[in-house]
């Protein structure tokens, strides 16, 4: 397989499908940031059923940080309405596996650990409002040095579920003191990806004591005329499920997304028809 | 009680705590249309747990028949995301039970029927885009009649979950052909309220034979410049809770809804504080 690596830039001018292909057959294991352009890409969780339940309260009681996109049946490895062919087991290109809340190992594709027991679960992810960010003027840090966004837990509390709660995780991006109201506004019409910021201003105010060294990404100056600007971020339920310390789980490796097969510019995360304009008879 | 009994229009001035006390209190047994301006009101499908899972994942599938905006713990009365003190067994002005799929009953309080066994969901509704609407220059036709919107049974599937399938049930209201358009796009903001139409123009595209029959509500007639517009309905959940013939479910009766603590303008269903606007250390 490794003769086939494919590299990032190749990949870019690809469509979804293609590139969802390349990962799938282990052709590529990258980060999936900039790729299949226009297309929702979501944080992945995969639990233990008994905790299915729990776990869909927590994302809907926690919207910001876990915007459901998709759920599948019991031991369903098909997100059968996030796409019309994605296989849980192989279209991500790494996954991390985590054990009594854990990391153990990650691994490029889990059907040797695929059973009847798991549900999984696809939450909406900060791509999207980078994008339109871009698209509108507003420039994105971390797509400009092609590093990870700086992540940090907050002193912002997550709405308890079963054994699942723990701070929100935040994603910082440097705005400029006069965009930062547009940079909001632009993210509220994303609830999908998160939505409009938690925060912006001083990092203390919500727990963060150093800005220059996040739990977890790499860290992002700050210009002179730049405000810190703070998203609710998709490592929240890893950071949830780590610290309910359940038995088995396994995520997306951070920066290594699934690529659904909706718009990103959707009003629901689902795949469906367009209304119908019909004729009046 | 009865000498209690306060009637609609008083209530029409009173703020949202006041008109749930009365309604708590079994003072005002009506509809709840037009009250509490500016608040979320909700349907409401109370069953068992051992089907929650499989109803969360109905929802999640079908979101815009079905937009959640709470869920309880097991068991517990209290809605707490959507609102400081909702006891969800006095709330509501009316209540429909269902046993094995057919209306056996209707209460005005549930505390008798209450168990351990039992989760609530609290799916948005119809009244925040129709108020929208109405500020914004469409008139909203079964508002001016003080008519209940007709309903009716698509030839719309829903995605299945479990033992929940079925049609979608979409209700119409007749809109100028000029403003089709701007309907449309009002509705599309508000997402937790059922979001864009399904379908606009003939009837008979989505199944609906006759428009003067609706399958539930009152008829609403179309005038000669008019286009019948179709939106997905919060009737879907009953709908497919009672084809599932599940032994024990509790709904609202249609029209008497729970009045939340939610904005109709927020942007996630849940009580969060404002994002804080901090200063630049």
């Amino acid at each position: 397989m490794k003769g086939n690596a494919l590299d990032y830039r190749s990949l870019r001018t690809k469509n979804r499908q293609d590139v969802r292909q390349a990962i799938r057959s282990g052709s590529y294991r990258g980060h999936t940031a900039g790729l299949a352009d226009g297309y929702l890409q979501a944080n992945l969780i995969i639990l233990p059923k008994i905790y299915a339940l729990d776990f869909m309260r927590f994302c809907q009681r926690n919207p910001k940080p876990c915007p459901l996109v998709g759920v599948s049946d019991d031991g369903d490895p098909y997100l059968r309405t996030c796409g019309q062919d994605i296989d849980i087991r192989h279209d991500l290109p790494s996954y991390n596996i985590y054990r009594n809340g854990a990391l153990s190992e990650q691994l490029h594709a889990i059907e040797a650990l695929w059973s009847e027991e798991l549900v999984t679960f696809a939450l909406g992810c900060s791509f999207t409002f980078e994008h339109a960010m871009e698209r509108q003027g507003i420039p994105v840090r971390n797509i400009r040095n092609n590093t990870t966004v700086p992540m940090y837990r907050s002193s912002l509390p997550t709405v308890q579920a079963g054994p699942f709660r723990g701070p929100v995780v935040v994603s910082m991006r440097p705005v400029a003191q006069n965009q930062v109201h547009k940079a909001a506004a632009i993210s509220a019409h994303y609830p999908l990806a998160h939505g409009s910021p938690m925060h912006w201003g001083n990092p203390q105010t919500i727990g963060i004591g150093d800005i220059d060294k996040p739990d977890w990404g790499e860290r992002s100056p700050i210009g002179r005329d730049e405000v810190p600007v703070f998203w609710a971020c998709g490592v929240t339920p890893q950071a949830a499920v780590q610290a309910a310390k359940i038995p088995f789980c396994i995520s997306h490796t951070p920066g290594c997304m699934l690529i659904t097969d909706i718009p990103e510019t959707a009003e629901v995360p689902v795949l469906m028809p367009e209304p119908v304009e019909g004729v009046r008879p």
